[in-house]
């Protein structure tokens, strides 16, 4: 893996970031993975919204006290008057911030990596992306899955046609986080998932709902048609949901289940996504996330392992250890979707970019993924009538 | 394992079987099972509806020659004039053909082992339902998975309370015997399979789709309350149901999701089930069928084995080889159902019992599994809508 | 599976069995595997070495009181008086008895199955093959997992190249039913294994040291040509052997490496099974045992299974349910070794056989696995230094 | 995780880096696992033995020009003449360089991380322990598996006594690099590998067997006492050993088995330990790193994995992602050791430590490491013979 951007420019893109004071679990994930291939060097940030802790925070995490700001809007000013200011910022706040920060990030030309949900309103995702289309910036949204190789490795496959044509489609992913009564618990950095007006319409949804839908099409490369489903809680008494079972049709008319649950007990972020088509299906699983099973019609099943020599171009490119049996795992692939925004950043400025293939998830996946969300919460007000998505 | 009939008879039962000659695969399974554990023994039968077909089969397999008759009323009739005549009838034909010959049977006295589906008529169903309980005839219907140890193991645990109140509930059922367009090959013996007024109303229901129903009720012990259902064909052209998405309500508002599909191309009738509580889940999965997984709220995961000293006395009395690591199949599986149906048997007639739990499915269950597949087709012609199950 | 006892006698053999009165673990695998694919009756049987407790046993599983005999040489002399005698004996009794009524039931005309190991002492290995071979009796000794369709496929397809030429081997057999002071326990029935002079000269050699010798010949199709060997007890105190690890080369110069444990504390008769080759290595676990792992030299791993189609005819002749997914176990890997004797029998007879391959082990393979039992204890007496085995 | 580092000097230590230029493999492995988690940055190099390749590759990876040096000697003079030179540096160079660039280090007052093994002979070794213990030097040796959490976590409860007194111990480390021929191609990089006077007097024993020997002594904190080893090759005419069997006692009498080989065609560097002990036995394998297997006297096995709340200390400060089904990797193993070396480089210097347990392996473990592989050497010189290892 060789750094198009020390190439281009002689050193890192310099990063922004929003959001990530401890206790976050995500912040170190972004800081570690923006940096891991020196495609980004953390400058600057606001890691909390109150302005102390964000400056203890951001001096923690090795930034200069002079860069830590206390709002977005002191971050884009302060920045900007720089020569060396930053020329992306990553969004990893709360989903109700997301709409905000966003358009403020565009607005000042700040190229982005952004967590999922994208934000928590359809109509202001829909008009983000004219924003960001308008303005040029490349808009990165965290759907950290498909940064994995092997499921880099399963697409690739898919759209080659290894299976043939794809007949079905199998997704889940199960947490166990909120089997319990965490609403009543002191457990407060997660507290704001838990107030319905700032997860959004829908915590599971949203949450990781959003990653699985994201998964299926960027496997397949195939659109939402139809959904019809059940979202609610398993929890007695929650007033966010933890639930949904989703049956839909992707373009084409591939049938496909869509299950997640962030109450399921025991389950520590399991996801499972199986494709089956004419020929043969593929399996992976998040926790054997290095691997891909490729079943045939006679039942064989092969596994192949990330660093493999037979692999792809599009899993060559997302590895760093491209010697077998030596294990990446989540940092790496969060790494992943940096380089390529790295590559969309570069491409705007006219540089030669990496020569990977363009894998990740834009501001369009972002606001097809709210499309979905809003279609599975209309779906089940109607008790699971087939929904369309719209565009 | 002791013999319970030996006990009260001095001998094995006495089995006639309907059905089965090669190249059935099912014929040997039951052959083998029924006489496993001594509990039976094969004494007369009509292997094939072809007479002189029926009477080859019937003497490769160990048959007297007389005994191997040409139709079910001749077997009834030459078996009731010996003093040696069977006791139980196993009936092992096309779907088609259950309802004549279970009627049959049960008018004779005759106990009966049944294939799933009980027949292809919900009316049928409750007709014979109450014509066995008039006469009294023991009928046991062979849901073979629930003859598993661990998956007796896992329905004590669950109503023992072992991960707390049930909440959710996962049961796929996934085979690829139809992923290819075997309509059109030379596989004659499953011919009548994928004819619909053979294999009855929904082909992948009725075959798989009542196996996956009867597991979450037996695991769990809660019937089916609601159905939400999208039954057809993955493969194209077909004109029987090759794949069934079924969202579900059982009693006490449990959700549950049930997958099956019979075109799944690569499977090898793969079996997964999962039932989450409050407190942890379970996992059972029919190509680890020995092992039982039990994952707490912290994420820990045991795996206990058939034969281990701390399993309940429900797989205890289901496994004959008390050593942990000393492997059973599929044959000891339905040797349970028949153990089962012996005891029936032997209580039918007054005599002592194996002391087993009595874990048998039996007619009530073949019922419940034609009420979910009429219930399923109901919901998929109405697109989606919630149908409730009636008793 | 046809049965080619029935088609060339229109019975099957009638078997005595010797040995296996509750509550062996033993005896009801053979009376099951026996009589599972009717090429076995069991006819007359020594349950017990004590008179009365042989009757109650006998009639227990089903034998006529009349043919539950004393004594082995009653039985002989019993069943030599009938028309209806049986034709082959099981001998499954403890190992210090197993020179004795082999010689017997040899002297007698009869065929017999034995469990390993042959006997305690390797002249009368010896003796007693030379008798075999001048009365022409057939002897099969119980290698138990040589019987697994996998294992038979994985000895085809490496006698067949499909990894290059073999260069190492590493097999190990670990359970743990010795790893707590079962001596001072009591579980009676198994007290002669804690016994040297009955259980041999090495208890954990002869009992599954013996199996894995096997099983690594099998394979490979290569004898044993020197052993390094430490052997001894784990367990403190104790005055059998539990633990041998063996450094071996085999004919060619293969490596191999041979671990064997009956006090490895939580294993459940776990046996594992690697040869490697020039191109790839192919794997077999007991615990996965109807599956064979197959890995290339770019590390992909194929998974193949028993029941499907692309295996070779030993496995195929092997298996009963030929429909992937449908499981198999220990019952169906010990019926396959007795279809071979069957076959030797019919062999003998001047009959047609199955046509199957003659893959059951033999009385040369019992006489192997003394002669490396007792070159174990010779390099471990002498500090491990390297023994040849002689032919 | 919190950075003493910073909390203590308010910037990360200054690195030197020797060797891993392109292609090698390790050198992007110490990159981002030194500066992963800001106790390290990157501040100088050779990065090459060419001067022109080292410049270029120093620059590439974000060096300024001005600190890639052309030899150890320039790298140090250069870096003592800055006000902010280096702390420390990474040795990881070919075997045979490691002594000399050591002790350049060392005499330099700086302290070290290298690779292993720690030399080419145990004299070298021995007189660099002295000399690092003179100039109090802190030296981690690159056990990379030694820092993967789950293995931190067998020890962890192996010293406390879960699984009772240890017993029994098989590590294995498996790798098909050398599988074939590699002798003869164009993979030039790794090279001198196959060069008896560079990678020292056992090629396997010192690549992997090393690793090997401190997992067993890191996870049951016993020492190793005697061995006997086969060490050869697989490949027929390799000049280096590929392969070395080696049976073992640690202190107080346990018992294991070691086996090593870089030419088991297929493998992916497969790591597998097993302690066995009175009351249950644990198992980690490299593939399933971030679990860990514990199983009981019964029969049970618990799985336990990264992340979860459960763990000792010891996996908790080796997880950047405490949460279960978060999976980390090499990179991270080697962040460990890292993070192991700054705390002792904080303790030097009378700053306080993360706090974390002291679990990187020293020179006393590299020395250790020497020890092993001439004692192997030894014993298979002498056909086996048993050696004692001196302290």
């Amino acid at each position: 893996m060789t750094n198009p951007v020390f190439a281009a420019l002689g050193r890192p893109f310099r990063l922004g970031i929003v959001g990530g004071a401890p206790p976050s679990m995500i912040g170190p994930v972004h800081r570690i993975a923006a940096s891991m291939d020196q495609c980004f060097t953390l400058a600057a940030g606001v890691l909390s919204s109150r302005p102390e802790r964000s400056r203890a925070a951001g001096v923690a995490v090795g930034l200069v006290e002079s860069r830590c700001y206390g709002t977005v809007e002191d971050l884009i000013a302060g920045e900007r008057a720089r020569d060396d200011g930053i020329e992306a910022v990553a969004i990893i706040t709360p989903n109700d911030s997301h709409a905000r920060y966003l358009k403020l990030a565009i607005s000042a030309g700040l190229d982005v990596m952004i967590e999922k949900p994208l934000c928590n309103d359809l109509g202001d995702a829909k008009t983000l992306r004219e924003l960001a289309a308008s303005t040029g910036c490349a808009v990165a949204v965290t759907h950290t899955y498909s940064g994995y190789p092997m499921v880099r490795e399963m697409r690739a496959r898919c759209l080659a046609g290894e299976i043939g044509a794809v007949r079905l489609v199998q997704v889940e992913y199960l947490a166990g986080g909120l089997a319990t009564a965490v609403e009543l618990g002191p457990d407060g950095h997660q507290r704001w998932r838990l107030q319905p007006e700032r997860s959004g319409p829908s915590l599971v949804l949203g949450d990781i709902g959003t990653h699985a839908h994201h998964l299926v099409s960027f496997v397949t490369g195939q659109p939402f048609e139809t959904v019809s489903a059940d979202v609610g809680a398993l929890h007695p008494g929650r007033k966010v949901h933890d639930v949904a079972q989703v049956r839909f049709r992707l373009a084409g008319g591939i049938r496909g289940q869509l299950d997640v649950c962030n109450a399921a007990a025991g389950m520590s972020n399991h996801i499972g996504l199986r494709v089956y088509g004419e020929t043969g299906h593929m399996e992976w699983l998040h926790r054997r996330h290095n691997e891909l099973a490729i079943a045939s019609l006679n039942g064989e099943v092969r596994v192949i392992a990330a660093g493999q020599p037979m692999l792809t171009a599009d899993a060559q490119h997302s590895s760093r250890l491209l010697h077998p049996g030596h294990p990446e795992g989540l940092h790496e692939a969060v790494a992943n979707l940096y380089c390529g925004l790295a590559d969309m950043m570069l491409a705007r400025r006219g540089h030669a970019t990496s020569g990977a293939p363009r894998l990740v998830p834009t501001i369009d996946d972002g606001v097809a993924g709210l499309a979905f969300v809003m279609a599975c919460l209309e779906s089940s007000a109607r008790d699971g009538a087939a929904v369309f998505l719209g565009s």
